[in-house]
C-alpha cells in the first residue's frame, strides 16, 4: 500500500529559511526509510506509516526548538487508489482487519501511552477523512473516541479535532488515528496542522 | 447543507501578528454572509461555498501585499454528515445533479475564466476528498481534467494537484473543485495550500 505525505513547515520568522534548512537535518536518519523530494510548497515524505509520523514530529520539533512560532503543515495519505505502489512504504495494515472497533482503539490508546516524550508543548489540529465506503463517519466517530481517552484531546472543532500537549504524545496520536481508522487496505487521509510557540492561546 | 473552512494565515515574518491582524480587515465585508471564529489555530469560516472561497482570497491577498512570503492553509469542508444544517450556509447545489461530469467540467472552466484578476502571483496546492461513495475516484478524475485545461495547472504531486498564476483565478479553481465534483449533497472536502512570494520557486 502507498503512503506518504506533503509536508510544509512555517516559521513565522524572519529567518524562516534558515530555520527550515536547519531543521531539514532532522530528516537525514530517515533517509533510508523515506523517498524525499522537496518543492517550494512542501516537502513529498513516502514510506511506511510510522516512520512517517516520527519523521514529521522530529521535523517540527527541531523548528520549534528555535522559539520561533512554527506551524507543521500536512496532507497524509494512506492506500490513494491513484498511486502505484511502492515497496518502500512497505507496511501491511492487513492484519488489523480482524480487530473489532473497540480493540483498534485499545491498541492506539496504549501507543499513545508508551511514547517517548519529547519536552516540545504543542497544540494541533486535524481531520481524518476515509473514502471508498458508505459507512465513513462510524469509523471517524470511533476515532473521535479514541482521541477524547487519548491524553491529548483539547477540544472538538467544525470539520476538525484539536489537541494540546507534548509533541511526541500528539505525533503519537495522530499515527494511531491514521493507522487503526478506516478499512486497513482503504484510502484515508489526515488534514493535520501542529503549532508551537504561539503568542496566542486561545 | 453545512458548508465551511477552518483556516490558518502563515506570513514568515517577525511581523506576522501585525499581518495578521491587518489582513482580517479584508473579512470585513463577508461578516453578515459568514460566520468567523478565530482561536490560536485556525479561523472557522462557516457560509456559502462561493463566500468562502471570495473571504479566503480576500484575506491571503491583503497579507501577500506585505510583500512577505505568505501562505494560507485551509480545511474546507460541505456536506459532513456530522454537522447541523445551518441556515447561513443557504446554497442549494441539488440542482447540479441532474449535470453531467462533462457539463460540470464546462461550468467550472467558463467560471475561472470570467473571474477577475487580483495581480497577485500565487502558488498553491491542493487535495479533493469524496466520501461516502464506492465511486470517488472518477469524480476525482473528473476534476483533474478540470484542473488541466482550468489555465492554473501546474503539476501533479503525489496526493495532490499543484497551480500557479493569479490569486483570483487560483481561488477561482479551488471553488469550482469544491463545488462542482463529488455528489451535489454530499461530503466533499478540500485540503488547502497557496503560497505568495515565496524566495524558492521550484
Amino acid at each position: 500500500m502507498f503512503s506518504g505525505a506533503q509536508v510544509s513547515l512555517y516559521p513565522m520568522s524572519g529567518n524562516f529559511a534558515g530555520i527550515i534548512f536547519d531543521a531539514i537535518k532532522a530528516l537525514d536518519p530517515y533517509r533510508d526509510a523515506l523517498r524525499i523530494e522537496t518543492d517550494d510548497i512542501s516537502t513529498l515524505l513516502v514510506g511506511p506509516p510510522d516512520v512517517l509520523l516520527a519523521a514529521m514530529r522530529d521535523l517540527f520539533v527541531f523548528a520549534a526548538r528555535s522559539g520561533e512560532h512554527c506551524v507543521l503543515s500536512a496532507a497524509v495519505s494512506r492506500g490513494c487508489p491513484g498511486e502505484p505502489d511502492d515497496p518502500i512504504c512497505g507496511v501491511n495494515l492487513g492484519d488489523g482487519i480482524k480487530a473489532s472497533l473497540a480493540e483498534r482503539i485499545d491498541a492506539a490508546l496504549t501507543a499513545v501511552a508508551t511514547t517517548p516524550v519529547t519536552d516540545q508543548p504543542s497544540a494541533a489540529q486535524f481531520s481524518l477523512y476515509v473514502m471508498g465506503t458508505g459507512d465513513h463517519m462510524d469509523e471517524i466517530y470511533g476515532c473521535i473516541d479514541f482521541l477524547k481517552r487519548s491524553g491529548t484531546f483539547d477540544k472538538a472543532k467544525n470539520f476538525s479535532t484539536k489537541l494540546r500537549g507534548d509533541a511526541g504524545a500528539i505525533f503519537a496520536t495522530l499515527q494511531q488515528a491514521f493507522v487503526n481508522f478506516g478499512p486497513p487496505e482503504g484510502h484515508v487521509t489526515l488534514d493535520v496542522t501542529v503549532s508551537a510557540n504561539s503568542p496566542t492561546r486561545a
